[in-house]
């Protein structure tokens, strides 16, 4: 394809880092982005240009264009890490394949986004492009988290935030390898839909006697490991309350208080300990082949439909100024943002 | 020797936990335990019997009568966690020897004291006397930490309480294999006496200023390694003050207050961990030949004068219920208690 000049695009107003603590909610977007037109970005050395599908709109993202994620942000550049697309420059063996990439140099939330040759990931034909645009950031830190929970040979697993996307696929993983999964939720609706999905026990944390159920729960599975997206007081109960060696691993910030570690001792006599997971460094700790191998299981799963992603909203490129904020209040999906509308 | 019947012993008021945690200050002994006269302990099989010279009175010997710390209390039975004195029966080639003992079924505040074979430590003849009532619990212990900061192969560690005689032994320890010791204390007149045994740097934590000194100087040396014996705020915000990949390594609780994560996403993003530390896991886990080495080292350590045990007080067992608390208001050195007077 000949590529144009300029290109549409969500444009972060910001650089670096900000010292604010709020959270993946957020209710406007102009203090963080502008829709413009800029120039197409140049493909440098080992670099790919992607003539983008669809984008995936993930609470990292969120994160990142507020500055409270893990890597600066830059002034000027689209946002969005995630998203499907057609190859359309590099030196890549991918030249004009679909693949799902993570932009690590010019953001999804755009016509055309720039990344590393080496992160591209091919798509079987049949995955459907909405898998195909959120199959990174949360099947594969589905996958890796779940890695942890299986070398913790336990016979079940914590996690809170279960109604999320990830909490529903950590559920999956769960039920198809006989790892009891105990979901975590705040509201009851979410319950049977998740014992649905396979989960073994389903607390509501905004319930009066959820901690004692939660203690109940876990005398009778001895979990090991509780993968914690929230990072509140309730997710420190959760961890004092689980039996000898457990694993609190923290992997995303929900909630803005600080918890509180009330039985310290239980690190030194119980033997437990806290983590925190990012999958941009288990990446780098794993290694390719095993990122490879992960890619064909999800890529599986999503079309023999032992995972379904939940589409809340599709967003055109053009509206998601207006229109993202209310497509990410509404709960239990994702949304994406379309650049070709 | 000829074993009498009964033995003058301190003997523990209460069985199992409890739901306090009040650090390892004590006021009085009396609500936990008595000075009394009960049988001598029978040896069973794997045991043996020792006729206590010096015992030890160390903070975990504090929270264990109080029923705060890992394992059960057992009324009736003598406290005292660790001494050393001659093996006077049991079958074991030590029989007739002086050992340092780890006291596994009758407490060393007695006049006899009974242990598993398998923990006895055989003594170097020029060993001193309260080196030998004391070279497990902190000479062990620090040598079992300071393997944690060789492997983060840092060029120094921070540790908090380090005018303590652990604190004391672990700079001791940096000094000597080119590790910087960051130490944290509470009072300006420890300053000068820990920067003589070997100290890079003295942070006092009363200070205004001590959070910012404590950034500059991580900045400068990059500690990896936090070994915190108080687990207050002000350790939680020397953690999150250290740099990348830093580890939180808690095995006292000197502090009451329950710290709070304030900055949870470095555990994500920085790579940063929490753990803690017991002596008594390190020993299973790295097994006997690694523990016999140890204590090699340690033995070495106090006869060459590199290790130099600070002797507050050497109570008579008989007055121990009067004079103890007191003796251990004292500071910055080590209580003992002497069964033969």
């Amino acid at each position: 394809m000949t590529i144009p000049q300029t290109m549409q695009a969500l444009v972060q107003l910001h650089d670096g880092y900000a010292s604010t603590q709020t959270g993946p909610q957020i209710d406007d977007l102009t203090p963080f982005l502008r829709y413009a037109t800029i120039s197409v970005p140049e493909v440098g050395k080992g670099q790919a240009l992607i003539k983008v599908d669809l984008a995936a709109v993930n609470p990292s993202d969120i994160h990142f264009i507020k500055g409270e994620y893990g890597q600066p942000r830059k002034k000027g550049v689209p946002a969005g890490f995630e998203g499907v697309g057609e190859v359309v420059a590099g030196d890549t063996p991918l030249l004009g394949h679909r693949v799902s990439f993570f932009a690590t140099a010019s953001g999804a939330w755009s016509e055309f986004a720039l990344t590393d040759v080496t992160g591209l990931v091919p798509c079987r034909p049949d995955l459907s492009e909405v898998a195909a645009a959120s199959q990174l950031v949360n099947p594969l830190s589905a996958i890796a988290m779940f890695d942890l929970v299986k070398e913790s040979r336990a016979e079940s697993f914590v996690l809170n935030a279960a109604g999320s996307q990830l909490g529903k696929y950590l559920i999956g993983l769960g039920k198809d390898n006989g790892v009891a999964p105990i979901a975590i939720v705040r509201r009851e609706e979410q319950v049977e839909m998740l014992k649905d999905l396979g989960a073994a026990k389903v607390i509501v944390s905004t319930a009066p006697d959820a901690l004692e159920e939660a203690k109940t729960t876990f005398r009778n599975l001895s979990p090991a490991v509780l993968l914690d997206a929230v990072g509140d007081q309730f997710a420190a109960d959760l961890f004092f309350a689980m039996p000898r060696h457990a694993t609190w691993v923290n992997y995303g910030k929900l909630a803005t208080d600080a918890p509180k570690l009330t039985e310290l001792g239980q690190l030194i006599f119980m033997n437990k300990r806290i983590e925190g997971f990012w999958l941009t460094r288990w990446m780098k700790q794993v290694g390719p082949e095993r990122v490879r191998a992960a890619f064909v299981e999800i890529q599986s799963r999503f079309t023999e439909g032992k995972w379904t992603p939940d589409v809340t909203d599709i967003v055109p490129l053009a509206d998601a100024m207006a229109r993202l904020p209310a497509a990410l209040a509404a709960r239990d999906g994702k949304v994406f943002i379309d650049p070709r509308k």
